[in-house]
């Protein structure tokens, strides 16, 4: 399930509308014989690429998936007919298919005769490399990941404003691999006017990756037909609201969203209880001044602050990026 | 050496003015006969008590050591002298002793045709147990360090001026084991009015720990007659100050002092560049508002920014410890 998990990371963000999933196929002997992860849409699925790689040592052997096979014709036949097809005698999968049209895979395999087992490292892949996806499942809304800067006493820049860099080159690159795999990125205005960022994701020698997200400018003030991030390196969108859930609707048809707006965009969204995840990434660096990462998150008294949960605590470089989800 | 090291642990800040040292004596197959640690003043070293435990086994073994055993007669005769009479065969120890009356035990010991090797595990030890001894050995002034509780987002407190508690029951116990170990814990006159601390260590279960820091309030103010930090339950300095430097003076006969004063005495220390740690515990809540742990800190612009390192990333219950060293 591990390698499968890795397969599955690898592929985050190309597979939309399909689940970024990864599967491995062992043989009699509990060799692997095969790996897969999802192609981009109309192309094949976890299963069948690997099913495919592991050719006639799939008969009697285990495939290992991270999400229930599926059981609906989409572009492609289901995936439980090619598991049915080259005869594996068992599989074993992490997450239920929380989708009804394409659930009831894990069913028909049984009732065939396979051996199933369900709920294996569930939660890491729920919280991995399937989160985004199936939040946009449970809940028809982008998941919305808020990212932030900070120096250790909480300021997101200096006195004077100044804020680049904070972080460190390694965090950076951090930030650019995960921009790399998200659908979108949403500022506010006020951003575009103090940094004019170019918001795009870029490879650790500068150049452009492959795959780009949306650029989303939020605000009702115009922004220069000059601002970097109106440039030809991706598309942009601007919604002229303040509103979070205009800006949600208008995103309704992706799946991973990453904010990375000032303190007003941001303590908007928190308020209106529209961020999935936090990722802060700590600079071990001292600032001062009245700069902090986010203002109002609607909290008065300590009784009432938002209360999250730290799932991930990871030194990347000479920074820590904090992870959290809601508690 | 972890052993050793483990042991001097366990006796920080009982050993003042002698350092926390921990001590391990293998017999000739390298099987441990006997550990000690530093005892309160007057008692024996460490190498002494793991040499007692050792008795006989200890000829032609081999002692580690987390300082270089000693070479002088102080309420103790050296240790150096114990070791050959013992007639071990090695001596390992980790940091060299840099207090020059003490020192030459590690010269002598080779001189003898005893086998010596420095440097084991010096970097841990000199980060870890023996920190706060070497900072005062090498500068004459007592070691620093600035503890404060945070919100994700950088709060101390939410607007309304409530804090407690911003972090866990498992935090406040680690800050509790913290200040049994401190020499000195440190506010100011702001913190008192405010909160009313006590500013003991206390157990688990709520009692008094067995040591008790001084307790140290700062500031020009007159704090009321009832104050609790003013209680029964340990000794309590009041300095009438605004100045860092005349705090450090008045406490230099201490090793080890905990900074746990509010924004403004943190900022004054920060920007007196008397600060040798910073212990962050960091709560995964949001509070927003205009309360941080520090305000100023003496820079304007990213450029200036106080540079620190991190050498410690822990998670303590729900919350993270992040301690800082200069960078
Ligand atoms: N450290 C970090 O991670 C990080 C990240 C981003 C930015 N920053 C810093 O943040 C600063 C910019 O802060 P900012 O707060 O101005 O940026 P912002 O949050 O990106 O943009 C603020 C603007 O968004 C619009 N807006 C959208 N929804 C809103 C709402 N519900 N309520 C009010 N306004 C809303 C408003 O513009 P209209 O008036 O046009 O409506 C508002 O002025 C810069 O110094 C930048 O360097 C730091
Ligand atoms: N989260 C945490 O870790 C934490 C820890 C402690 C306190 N707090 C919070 O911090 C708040 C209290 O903040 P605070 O800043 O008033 O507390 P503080 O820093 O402990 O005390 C401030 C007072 O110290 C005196 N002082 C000493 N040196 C000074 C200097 N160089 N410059 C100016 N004043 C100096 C002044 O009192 P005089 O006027 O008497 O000279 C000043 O008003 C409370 O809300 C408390 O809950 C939070």
């Amino acid at each position: 399930m591990r390698l499968a998990i890795e397969r599955s990371e690898a592929v985050k963000g190309r597979t939309y509308p399909n689940p970024p999933v990864g599967a491995v196929i062992l043989d009699r002997d509990g060799q692997v014989a095969g790996v897969g992860a999802t192609q981009p849409p109309g192309g094949p699925h976890a299963e069948v690429l690997a099913l495919r790689r592991a050719g006639e040592r799939a008969a009697g052997g285990t495939a290992v998936v991270t999400l229930e096979p599926c059981n609906h014709h989409g572009r492609t036949p289901p995936c439980v007919d090619a598991l049915l097809a080259a005869n594996v005698s068992a599989v074993a999968y992490a997450v239920t298919d929380p989708n009804p049209i394409a659930a009831g895979g894990a069913a028909r395999l049984a009732d065939s005769g396979v051996t199933v087992t369900a709920g294996v490292l569930a939660d890491e892949v729920s919280r991995g490399p399937l989160r985004e996806w199936l939040h946009k499942q449970r809940t028809g809304t982008p998941h919305i990941t808020w990212k932030f800067a900070t120096s250790v006493d909480g300021r997101s820049a200096a006195a004077d404003g100044t804020s680049q860099w904070i972080t460190s080159e390694a965090a950076r690159a951090d930030v650019h691999r995960r921009r790399g795999v998200a659908d979108a990125i949403v500022v506010g205005t006020g951003t575009v006017f103090a940094d004019d960022p170019t918001l795009t994701a870029r490879l650790p020698d500068g150049t452009l990756a492959e795959r780009q997200p949306l650029r989303v400018v939020v605000g009702e003030r115009e922004i220069s037909h000059e601002a970097k991030v109106l440039n030809d390196d991706s598309r942009t969108m601007v919604i002229r609201t303040r509103d979070p859930n205009e800006v949600i609707r208008a995103l309704s048809d992706r799946t991973d969203v990453l904010l990375e707006g000032g303190p007003t965009l941001a303590g908007a969204f928190l308020r209106a209880g529209a961020i999935h995840r936090i990722l802060a990434y700590v600079a071990p660096i001292l600032l001062g001044g009245p700069i902090t990462a986010v203002d109002d998150v609607g909290v008065l008294s300590i009784a009432h602050a938002q209360r999250w949960r730290f799932d991930g605590i990871s030194p990347i470089g000479p920074d820590v990026r904090l992870s959290l989800v809601p508690a």
